[in-house]
């Protein structure tokens, strides 16, 4: 612990990313990245970019993402702004926000970065428990009533894939003094975005990223819809070059190929329903997901084999064993060590291929069903 | 004005950046970019980068580019960082070392981007005025004295190009309570390099960068070095995925290449040589650089001819009108209205070519040599 920080960096643990392998054997099916390359246009402009464009600074504001992604959702290019990935947003969004003695509002399970951004920080955190019944996950009630001035909500909500339908986030937003964040991180794979309310309201953003829906997580590249008037000052808080010319070629590009991404979604959101009925039968239970993961909860009592002899273990004390045997073969998934998620696991949507695999090695592993 | 936000950030005007513009015709002697394009290595880096590399999240702590670096500085790994440019460093530094009721110590002129962090993190600043005799930049006496939790002190100083020796910056450190961070963001181009405080005492950070040395200011890659134990802090603070996998590539393979580099460097501070003489003898003052720019003092008064005919000006009332026929004549430097900055002109080094259209046209304005 070094004396030279300030306390409570001191004593935050970080955040602690999903396992990224370095070699490629392993299947991910650990940190929701798309199963499918981007566009080939992305590759096209990426190789257009010249040693003249490395060589100098990029363009400051990424004008050209900018205008490209105001003309997909209909809104001005003022209305966006480009982040280093989505998680600079978040963390830009704290500190123009959220000053030492005000809270920042988030769910509870959701991202769990939320929390070391807010320590970090060195401002109240302002926990909201879902209100889970089964598998069905609720917003708690009176959530516009929080002290904060922050709210941030997933939607669809991670880890649990579930979906809050955007009547019920336009009601808390309007009653909710502070900014209201909309993460729509797995917007791609769900039925609707809140993109209205930021046309309604003036204190609602949302947070869009390429990695998920325009397979470019290894291009770190977000971005923000909201009022042009809250993003300006949003701005003087981000990093004045955040994006590498690179970077913004290949978002340019993928965010103009919407059929080649729209493709990719129908494809994951056709395998989602697959695996969740595969992994029903399989003796687990998930919510419906709205997102390309699925949370699969694992029963009270289970039998399993996981290379030591059939035993029969508590779902919280099973999760650990299964996640590490999944592992031993090859198959990387999530499992969180953290309150109401210790009897589940996070499982992304990949390739057909990868998910038989997935489901041919839980099939194995699990003997009850 | 936002009634969303802090009011440190509602008040800040934000960081204006040197202009970038997105054609190729303009001689950009503005920013301090490299004139020479980076190594042939780190296009073939680039070019490498598979599909299936983008669409999964990148490495998060850039270990090859880590393992690369403390090679070239005789380090261990873990006393390299790195960061999407040396900007966010100087942004995570503040944050994890500089609470609400501390201080932020730097230097006064130098680089503007210091104040604007200080202001947005909402804490107090405390500006060190330089000793300026003629063309002697002087670090002020008792700078170790300074109430401050974080120094900053760039090395070679921007905007003067001045250098200060690395004993001198020794003792400051070995006096200092905090932590000193030596921004060498032009260190390529100067005579020494503040390396070895970092393996002798625990308070200090250098700031690297391979926007200039590199020629990759495009690909926004900076770097700390400096104690494990320190650095350690400072990532909780960064981003958790803050490089991309085009940065880092194109990152590792620069700084391997440390011949090309060298070239570069030297190619750059033979010309630095040569265009001082020439602004010399153009009747302009300037202290001896040691970076890859020069500021050059206009004299108290100016004979001049910006296209209105002959007139004469104070330098102070000439150095916008000059920036300005520079411009338009596709020549773009940088000039500061800013205390003490006022009558002085900053000049990228450039390529040969792109120096003597400089000094030609600075021939045809300026009436008086």
């Amino acid at each position: 612990m070094s004396k030279y920080v300030l306390p409570q960096v001191a004593a935050s643990a970080g955040y602690v990313p999903g396992e990224q392998p370095t070699g490629n054997e392993a299947i991910k099916l650990n940190t929701n990245e798309n199963p499918y390359p981007p566009s080939p246009r992305v590759l096209a402009a990426m190789a257009a970019v010249t040693p003249e464009q490395l060589r100098k600074y990029p363009p400051p504001s990424a004008r050209t993402f900018r205008e490209a992604a105001a003309q997909v959702h209909g809104v001005t290019p003022d209305m966006i702004l480009a982040f280093n990935g989505g998680d600079e947003l978040l963390s830009v969004a704290i500190r123009a926000i959220v000053g030492p003695q005000d809270a920042v509002a988030f769910l509870d399970p959701s991202y769990s970065l939320y929390p070391v951004l807010a320590e970090v920080q060195g401002c109240r955190q302002t926990i909201l428990p879902y209100t889970i019944n089964g598998q069905d996950w609720r917003l708690p009630a009176n959530i516009a009533q929080t002290d904060a001035k922050l709210l941030i909500i997933v939607n669809p909500n991670a880890p649990s894939g579930t979906f809050e339908p955007i009547a019920n986030l336009r009601a808390i937003a309007r009653a909710f003094p502070g900014v209201v964040l909309i993460d729509e991180a797995y917007v791609d794979f769900a039925p609707e975005s809140a993109l209205p309310l930021v046309k309604e309201l003036p204190n609602v953003i949302l947070l869009r990223t390429l990695s998920k829906g325009y397979s470019l997580a290894g291009m770190r590249f977000g971005y923000a819809i909201g009022p042009a008037e809250l993003l300006r000052e949003l701005e003087k808080v981000r990093d004045s070059y955040p994006l590498d010319v690179m970077a913004q070629a290949a978002a340019t590009a993928a965010i103009s190929d919407q059929a080649y991404a729209r493709e990719t979604w129908a494809k994951v959101v056709a395998e989602r329903a697959r695996v969740s009925a595969a992994l029903r039968a399989l003796g687990l239970a998930l919510p419906d997901s709205s997102s390309n993961f699925v949370l699969a909860q694992l029963p009270s009592q289970v039998r399993l084999d996981v290379g030591q002899g059939p035993q029969t273990l508590t779902g919280s004390a099973a999760a650990g064993p299964i996640y590490e045997a999944l592992k031993q073969r090859g198959l990387l998934i999530r499992y969180f060590r953290l309150p109401r998620l210790t009897d589940k696991l996070r499982i992304t949507i990949g390739a057909p291929a990868e998910n038989d695999r997935l489901l041919g090695a839980l099939h194995n592993i699990l003997l009850s069903h």
